[in-house]
């Protein structure tokens, strides 16, 4: 009776998968201020030249450069896991399944693509790479990539956290990364916030700010994002492909797939694989799950937006609370972003993925009982898909089927453990679905919205 | 060119090695108060049956249980890794490979013995383990194997650490463990030391008074530690059996095995199948890595002295720094232990072990070499193997050897990056060799020592 089941070096992926191949209608183009789709020449001031292709490539495979494969056999093929112990805690016929990406040394599935971007950012002659963080996740993983193609890495990390969450900062030093609390007096967007506010405690969006400005400044410096586009969940890809592979070894294939989504790269890099079989007229359900307090997917419109919070990116066709949204302060994280990835969004709009948001308590819960049944302390981003799958395990359990659920289990809970003492001291609360905060920052959409649909 | 040397469930060990069936003198029994050997039933109010007979046993191979196999499935057979990028950073003609225990759920190899002693225990009907723990490793790698074994865990917390790294505590508790700040008023040990010094900080010596005195007491209460005795090495031996077969797996076979040694569990575990070797005439160098700042191998005396540091438990022959020593506030917490394993410490009095101490901020400086290249981050016990075969790569670098190292990457330093934070501050030092402190404490001797050696 296999627990893990593990996929040799050999079979690693050798091509990421594009899901722009199968999707039913071309993927809506980014637009620039002017209402017209941005260029790759535009792009490329803070881009690399292959990063813009893949970004708009048509090709269904898209081949993973040896360079890449050789630091993603660091941990990669991931293992996949029966969670039979979960099961049992559940009393459910269902049959669970998850892949590990916490077994990475970032420990989420988030190095992925900063491996990929290091590369072709090195490639390139790039000397340097800018980007932002908020608690650490995605700036650790591409400071450990730029480390490993001996890049320089500079991370914008929002004051608030770069002093709340001090280990994930070191973290970051351990890999050689400089790191500066935002808003820093090493940009002119650092330095006009700091002007206006000195005491500001930074927000993700003035550290993308920061970020974009050096790298757009310098020759030697390109930016790097750790979600939402699509070369960056084109790049996770690999874990749905390890998947599938490894559930065909023992004769199994979902019929539901779960990520959380927030940017969109964890819930595309697990479920687009298994929408090419959906777009072959397999029957699969793709479900992305999201916060009740930043419910992007399930209460958001889609329209164009900026993907930033202040106005500087171009703009992307998406679900969208507005961009001047403030999610509730939860501790996913991770899930606190007011858009989505144009693909994920439009295969939603469409119909072909579907969408579920749960409140705190139950994600917590739901890792609590993961936690104390697998072993493994997850994440608070990757508690919601747990959740989402105890839910379903549970209908299955008062309909007496037998379903194959599949989960992402994005990353581990180590640099978490400040949300469960909280959880377990009774402090958390849900937060109520902020409906005024939507409808006022659903009124900031750019204007541009209603000229597209009109 | 494989980076990961994995083995198949179905290659999990299905016994553990016991090292005493091939030492080429009988072990040295502990012994009682009366200076005469301490019998299985004093033993019995503390530990179970099965535990107690593999303590003595002369068997070689011990089977583990199917059900303990199935637990340990969750994260065995661990990954070896051949670790090209650190030799490349170092330029050497060695061959490095290191045992990746840090992907159990807990972080480390402890839970190997953990998961063991909570099936013993729940098959002779126990209901509660108690321990005690220091920075929290091996307390939380009992709340874990108590957890899935449906034990109650109590966990007595040195009261510094407990209110210091409050995220092992939450990590345990995660886990379902009650976690208490030592010295608690829960014990007559406790509520003593509490009366005379009301704001002691504790010490791990307190913490076992106070964890054995509760099983002592409750019939259906144990007690459960995680290093120094025989069946503790014994459980830990699926390390080394598990790198041999990998090894082999590449036509490879170490020249010399490194791993860090507080209490010996990590060291006996990943060295001793590699004796049973030596034992039969091949030539392997097995290195036992220290802090220079608490040297028991390289400074100690061989000599009958108590575990703890109270004198509470019978007294074990091993080297010693005497059970009173307090070793410098080093980060390798796991390194800070004034004795060693009885078995480690015969071998290493006999010629068949070496030892070697290497001080903190080399340890450190190879950790942050291993993270940059191998990408894990490394518990600061960890660092010491590490160091030490930096030592010898580098050695083989002047010589132009090509040997074969190997070392237990005993943990990962999630828990630990304040220790980073503070080597990266310059904030870390070397200590001076404790002479005077370990002349003091030698002189604690108990007096039994000189009656069994004149």
């Amino acid at each position: 009776m296999k627990t893990k089941i593990l996929l040799k070096e050999a079979d690693m992926p050798t091509h990421w998968y594009n899901v722009m191949a199968d999707m039913p209608n071309p993927p809506a183009p980014p637009l620039g201020p002017d209402g017209n789709p941005v260029t790759p020449d535009a792009l490329g001031a803070i881009f690399p030249q292959a990063l813009i292709e893949q970004e708009m490539s048509p090709e269904r495979w898209i081949p993973i450069p040896e360079e890449v494969r050789e630091v993603l056999r660091l941990w990669r093929p991931s293992p996949l896991y029966r969670a039979r112990r979960l099961e049992q805690a559940l009393g459910t016929p269902a049959r669970i399944y998850y892949k590990n990406e916490a077994v990475s040394p970032a420990g989420s599935h988030k190095p992925n693509t900063a491996v990929a971007q290091a590369y072709y950012n090195k490639q390139a002659g790039i000397k340097r790479l800018t980007t932002e963080t908020g608690a650490g996740q995605w700036g650790s993983s591409l400071a450990l990539a730029g480390q490993l193609f001996g890049l320089e890495v500079e991370v914008y990390m929002v004051k608030v956290s770069y002093h709340q969450k001090p280990y994930r900062r070191s973290m970051m030093q351990t890999w050689g990364a400089n790191v500066f609390a935002s808003p820093s007096d090493r940009t002119n967007a650092g330095r006009s916030i700091l002007e206006q506010h000195p005491d500001s405690e930074g927000s993700l969006g003035i550290a993308i700010s920061e970020a974009v400005e050096l790298a757009a400044q310098r020759d030697d410096t390109n930016y790097a994002l750790g979600s939402v586009l699509n070369h960056v969940l084109l790049h996770q890809t690999v874990i749905g492909e390890e998947a599938k592979k490894q559930l065909e070894m023992v004769g199994d294939y979902p019929d539901m797939v779960f990520a959380p989504c927030g940017g969109g790269s964890n819930f595309g890099g697990i479920a687009f694989p298994f929408f090419a079989d959906k777009a072959a007229g397999k029957e699969v359900q793709l479900v992305a799950v999201e916060p009740t307090s930043c419910p992007t997917l399930t209460k958001g419109v889609y329209a164009y937006d900026f993907g930033d919070a202040i106005g500087l990116t171009p703009l992307l066709k998406m679900y969208t609370l507005g961009h001047d949204f403030m999610p509730p302060g939860i501790h996913a994280g991770g899930l606190r972003y007011h858009g989505d990835s144009a693909l994920v969004s439009q295969l939603h709009y469409e119909g072909l993925v579907d969408a579920v948001a749960v409140p705190q308590l139950e994600t917590f819960e739901a890792g609590v009982l993961f936690a104390r049944s697998e072993g493994i302390i997850p994440a608070p981003e990757s508690t919601h898909a747990i959740a989402a799958v105890i839910r379903e395990a549970n209908r299955c359990t008062e309909s007496g089927e037998s379903r194959t659920l599949l989960f992402n289990l994005s990353g581990h809970g180590h640099f978490d453990m400040s949300a469960y003492d909280r959880y377990f001291a009774g402090e958390l609360k849900n937060f109520d679905y902020p409906e005024e905060a939507i409808r006022e920052s659903l009124a900031h959409l750019p204007k541009l919205k209603f000229d597209m649909e009109s």
